[in-house]
């Protein structure tokens, strides 16, 4: 028979660290501390195979695991000697879920399971503190209520609240032992009315239906949705892990405390932590009070301080990670409660890999393997101009990095409605599992309470995003929608600032400047940059552009987008003539106009790229992107005859609409643009080629080495290539006769046809370079217009159909199969084919890879993403190895 | 050294009748024609190889010919006991172009070649007949100076009729002799203006220029877009014809005609042709006289009717097939000038080849073979609805067949404008090659001269549109754009009918009807049933075209559009409340009112079905295109304001728009639609496959076969099928379980995403048939929106990118791999997968072909077009015998 149920405690634990799969990470952990020999509450696990069983039989568990249970329990009654339901010297456990993740806040926990009428009194008795025993029963009704039986949590908050009103106090722990011991009388009326029974009084009835419950949570909404935002696959289930409670609240000698094994913040090697004197562990994380750093526990607890500095070093060396560790002190006596891997910051992140490099803790390769490419995203996160002045008006926690300004929001459904509209800025009390979608949509994140382990804390640095916590000189009222701090009220919709990296809180909008990488951060690049086989080039269509990407380490541009020149206001005018000409002769006149314009971009570009290789694309979108739009226009005549304007200027007006009705495409995206504007209008691609070639001869004259490579948009047959490339190749050569000089240029085309790729055989015989535009290779191969396509693709990822966004992440299994025929075939004719990418997946870590996998020269991506693709090219081929 | 020149004459020729790839039709046909007896006028065919090296080398000609050629006019010289330049008695000879495929009234043609100051007193001498010689002359000059030198017809044609004016007389034959002589005078004056040199004297550089011309006509215009519409590859070249003159215009001994030796219009087993006494071939053609019927010659010269019907039949036997032959008589002597395949109505065509199956003439096989697929699409032409009275204002001849209305129009150029806006009939005095784009953007042709053989009788035939000739009693005035007949003015823009079969010319606008198909096309229908191995069905929306597909042959049906029934007025609202709704309960209510109406729609599709196969595909186009247009509302809306109307009405508008821009997508054909659709709103699923199979099953309750194939279209992704084939499962199966029957039934995907075909492997592990939408799998295939591409299509085709339009045959060497890839992937996993096609190309008979060779089971197409598919799958297994 299946075993379901995993003992620990004694010393020895059934299971250990390794067993993540099946025990889950903190009940692993568990394990592993036991195994190691720190002081660990006994407990078991029951595995996530069982959750399995739960969710694959109607909600049911399988038929040994009652017998199993009890057998645990009966081995935690002789090591504790407890026992369930016994009057005297009762044993209460906690029960917590842990899946193979860590899902901090996502799922729930219930405490001092086994409390009932006739334990309390044991409870009582044993500890001689009447009034803790009273608030331990009134917190598992709470919880339990709330967890097992979904019972609104403020119709017992409300309960609380008008207690201490009635006393004229300020905090639960002022309430006395006759308060607490009323609540519970009232608690358990709310029980009843709300579920129609009484609240359970047998402890294995508890246990079960708590058990149940944690199974259940695996799959509420924001369970769910935090394994959407993480890819966690839905199939891994929890396992639940019940444990004698420890109390860090019996009384002075006793606390609670979470704690990294380093900085999570900055990657520094300190102890580092925060712990709550007299206090249940709920209490550090929830944020209600402000913790005190772990150090001042050194002068109030020494012997225990050592003793958790002892074990938790002996565990990060056992793991060769940091650890993220919480502990329970019962009367003096240290409990370890759970170790795990510590979030961290990006910025952290680097520091500790490299540090540990140095202590010789871990390899070079076991360092960048250490990272996620995505959160390095946060090292490229926005700090405040240090030359502008700022007016501070409050100072927090220093929670998760970067600086971001927005407009004010108070909850997290504003914050998502009005991110629609512009930046903004989620201010809370606190922030509990609910918010995370208000979160995900607002810039940065502000608490009053809280400190750097509470939830907003936690989820602001997971996410990357700017998050100062414990700012509690601001009076938020979320009811009110407005925060006042030193008297001054600041109203919903004002701007606002944090600075996560230093915990300021800033009125107005400041301006922010993007960090340089360097320090320990070019140590590791530099260490990827030895081992990826995969170019690294960046998208640009600017100079400024251009340098940014040099100095994140590009090595080219993938490309130039010749067309966004074409936005600028002085150009629009010009081209908007050359659109609505009506001959080639009025065409070329505007063209004459833009090429010295364009020459000075390309001139810039190849400046900057110091003879780097350069790919510009000719012109690509539709044409009447360019031009008024047309229900615009149709409104402006109507309006116009109604008010019977005269007639010329009206009918100069249907002219216009006349051409843009002309130029106006049902599908612009399968419309009339790439290659299949340079076919029709010839001297468009005259005109780029000539500016190109003519930028790149005037630098070679001077001696400077540049390497233009042009390409064609959207070619999908070999024959619309062959045309453009003729155009070019006639072009260049009559700049470079005038110029008197010989340059390398190649010529190559984009493959974002599906037509393309799947006669690259045929277009490398011409091509020279190939470059997937996966963009329009993923909105052709699945029929998903990039524009519409979110409307139902939300609904493709909550229903299971699609597991990512294909717009973000490459379809492998079917975008992905396009694009390896298209380099397979490619190659067969043209053996050094020179082939990248230059969609936005260029700089999605899980896409680079993939680049990587199927021979793909260099990947393209935005400047501040190179540092991604670099570290993912260098991952990808450890991968390769494991 | 290759040989360039090949000679015929003297009862032997040194080609033959099956060389046509070297000397193109006409060459082959005097070689053989000669080789067979028949008399044909000497003469020698200079190769297409001659045209191919022309071409290759700057319009410059092999080192040998020249001498080659001279050889051959000694040769010819010799025969005829004539020389070139001899004062006496000298040689003239004719050049025509000759093409392996007949392209008539596209190449030029020279007479009298060798006439000059000096020879024409020989020709004078000879015939006795000054009259003639100095026509001679001046034809030549002007037919000389036109296409060789490219002087503009007109030119010439003013003196012409200048001189018939001075003279008062109608016909170029009432002119004198000194007339002629004069205008030989004043044309090379003309001659001499234009072009700078005199008419050369020279007969050598005569025959050399003419040459020339013959192999530059290759490309001009006109031959280029015949061969664009006929899709003749441009590389075949033309040969050169240089044939000793004979002449039809020496008197009233003399003659010349055309023939068939079968009806080209009915295929009636009879001699056919027409012929004009004292006339040149090109008078005949051209249609200036109207010439008599063949029957007249047996009266008029009987020896050379039964001489030239002697030859005509042996011909016929030899080739095994209606020969198209041309000839003069001079001096009562037959010539024979030219044989070839005759062009015929597809009506003939098919009687025809069964008529000659029935004499033992040719195989079963080879009947099929001789059908053009797109041509039997002529049969199906409307004729007039014979209920209807109609009003007959001219009649003329029958040219070809079918009726057609439209609007007047008089030049090429306004046909092809106004038949942008609705049908048009082209009227002319008589057409000329320059007319063809004009013809074929008519819905009919009418001409006041010509005859059955005209140039617009050919080509009207070629087309398959109706046409009727000489209808000389229309006085057509080009110029004032009316036809006065009978006294009465009708103006350009009125309504007109043609009818094709009888020739007669009906004054407005006349309902048609769709013939039946019977006979000796049934005849040849069966005979393609039994060899053909691919299965036809028809795409139908209703029970009317449903039957109208069971009656053309059709074995089911491939495709129901559902969408299109909820178009119709009474439904449109329903549908509209249903898009428009808030909540899915209020959606709900709207799809309860639809699903009787569906259900009574499958319920008549099945019937009319007798148990063959219905493929009914759930809901498709976007939702948007049910509603009213967001450009409309805005401007009503913007109009409303403007004029102050009540807030309320205003604001409804509002909502309507609000909800309109809701569903408004850029890209519509990308967006949200197909199974989109019913995996956003599985509620519109639920109903349609309701529908489908209470309608199956009330049928089989009366012990009726049906056989519902329903179809989700759009599936790029496994999971999104899986979603929708759960969805149509379990209403199946509740239906069929409260009607208490058992019915087979299918669930399939359609395959039109570039996506579906590449995963077709994983699809077929849940579909259970793949109906292939090449309209779209073109559309996203090859990034073309068939709404938009039109605009540049026809610029790709114009500059050789694309060989044909994608969107009407399949473009095998792209999309054709992506369907083959589908194919393939799909039996891999399921090997009795059924594998249809349903885009508009399975109506396309090149595009059959490709479906037969890539082992689809059926093609599915437009009702009318199941013939056209049952005679192209035919063929497609004989081309594999091949």
């Amino acid at each position: 028979m299946a075993k379901y149920v995993y003992f620990f405690g004694g010393r020895k634990a059934e299971g250990n660290g390794k067993m993540k799969d099946l025990l889950g990470g903190k009940g692993a952990g568990l394990a592993e501390m036991t195994n190691s020999g720190a002081t660990v509450p006994p407990g078991f696990t029951i595995t996530t195979e069982a959750c399995d069983y739960f969710y694959r039989h109607q909600q049911s568990l399988p038929s040994g695991l009652k017998q199993e249970m009890e057998k645990n329990i009966r081995k935690l009654e002789k090591i504790m000697n407890r026992e369930f339901d016994d009057s005297a010297n009762p044993l209460l456990v906690s029960v917590r879920s842990g899946a193979k993740f860590s899902m901090p806040g996502m799922m729930d926990t219930i405490l001092n399971l086994g409390l009932n009428d006739k334990t309390i009194k044991g409870l009582i008795k044993k500890n001689n503190n009447e009034r803790f025993a009273w608030d331990a029963y009134r917190r598992l009704i709470q919880m339990f209520g709330n967890v097992v039986m979904g019972i609104e949590k403020n119709k017992f908050e409300r309960l609380l609240d008008k207690k201490k009103e009635e006393r004229k106090v300020k905090f639960d722990s002022e309430l006395s032992e006759e308060d607490l011991k009323n609540l519970v009388e009232e608690f358990r009326k709310v029980y009843r009315k709300e579920t129609g029974e009484d609240f359970p009084q047998d402890s294995l009835r508890q246990l079960t239906m708590a058990r149940d419950a944690v199974f259940k949570s695996w799959s509420n909404p924001r369970a769910i949705t935090y394994r959407k935002l993480n890819k966690i696959p839905d199939n891994l289930g929890t396992a639940v892990n019940v444990q004698v409670m420890v109390f860090g609240n019996m009384g002075n000698d006793c606390g609670t405390g979470v704690g990294f094994t380093r900085n999570p913040s900055t990657g520094e090697k300190k102890f580092y932590g925060e712990y709550l004197l007299n206090a249940q562990g709920e209490d550090v994380v929830a944020g209600v009070r402000t913790p005190s750093p772990i150090e001042n526990l050194k002068k109030e607890m020494p012997e225990v301080y050592q003793e958790l500095k002892d074990i938790t070093t002996k565990l990060e060396k056992h793991y060769q990670d940091t650890q993220d560790f919480e502990f329970t002190v019962e009367n003096g006596k240290l409990f370890m409660l759970q170790t795990r891997t510590g979030k961290r910051t990006a910025f952290a992140a680097v520091k500790i890999a490299v540090d540990m490099v140095k202590e010789g803790l871990i390899s070079k390769e076991e360092a960048l393997m250490r990272l996620a490419p995505a959160q390095i995203d946060q090292l490229l996160h926005p700090i405040l101009d240090p030359k502008v002045k700022v007016d501070v008006i409050a100072r927090g926690l220093p929670a998760s990095p970067g600086a971001a300004s927005g407009t004010i929001t108070f909850t997290a459904e504003e914050a998502v409605e009005k991110s629609k509209k512009g930046p903004v800025i989620l201010v809370r009390q606190e922030t509990c599992p609910d918010d995370i979608h208000g979160m995900d949509a607002a810039k940065g994140i502000l608490t009053a309470r809280g400190g750097m382990t509470s939830h907003a804390a936690v989820v602001a640095r997971g996410m990357g995003k700017p998050c100062v916590t414990g700012c509690e000189v601001l009076q938020i009222s979320e009811e009110d929608k407005e925060i006042i701090v030193d008297g001054k009220t600041i109203k919903e919709g004002a701007w606002l600032t944090i600075d996560g990296g230093t915990g300021r809180v800033i009125s107005g909008k400041v301006p922010t400047v993007k960090p340089s990488l360097s320090g320990d951060f070019g140590v590791l690049m530099k260490w990827a940059d030895k081992i990826r086989k995969l170019g690294v080039r960046a998208n640009a269509d600017i100079p400024r552009d251009a340098k940014t990407a040099i100095n994140f380490g590009a090595e080219g541009i993938g490309l130039c987008r010749t067309e966004h020149m074409f936005f600028a206001p002085e150009r629009l005018p010009i081209v908007r003539r050359m659109i609505l000409a009506d001959t080639e002769k009025e065409r070329q006149k505007s063209l004459d106009e833009l090429l010295p314009l364009q020459r000075e971009d390309f001139l810039g570009l190849f400046k900057e790229m110091k003879g780097y290789p350069v790919i510009i694309r000719t012109i690509d979108p539709p044409l009447h992107e360019f031009l008024p739009r047309r229900e615009e226009l149709m409104v402006e005549i109507a309006l116009m005859k109604e008010r019977k304007e005269p007639e010329a200027k009206i009918e100069k007006k249907e002219e216009l609409l006349a051409r843009v009705n002309q130029l106006h495409e049902m599908n612009p995206m399968l419309g009339h643009r790439g290659c299949r504007l340079g076919i029709t209008y010839p001297e468009i691609t005259e005109m780029q080629v000539r500016a190109i070639m003519e930028a790149a001869c005037e630098l070679a004259k001077k001696g400077k080495t540049v390497l233009p490579e042009i390409m064609i948009p959207l070619v999908g047959h070999i024959n619309e290539f062959k045309n453009q490339k003729a155009i070019a190749v006639k072009v260049a050569k009559s700049v470079m006769k005038n110029y008197g000089v010989k340059i390398k240029y190649l010529v190559g085309t984009m493959i974002e046809i599906p037509r393309g790729a799947i006669t690259a055989d045929e277009i490398a015989t011409e091509a020279e370079f190939f470059s997937f535009g996966t963009n329009d290779l993923t909105q052709m191969g699945f029929g998903f217009s990039r524009d519409d396509a979110g409307k139902f693709i939300q609904d493709y990822l909550s229903k299971g159909i699609l597991k990512s966004d294909p717009f973000q992440t490459i379809d492998q299994d079917g975008i992905g199969k396009l694009i390896e025929m298209g380099i397979k075939q490619g190659r067969k004719t043209r053996k050094n084919l020179e082939i990248g990418i230059c969609g936005e997946h260029g700089g999605d870590p899980e896409s680079v890879k993939f680049c990587h996998q199927i021979g793909m020269d260099y990947v393209s991506c935005s400047p501040f993403r190179v540092p991604i693709a670099r570290l993912a090219a260098a991952q990808a081929v450890l991968e390769e190895k494991i």
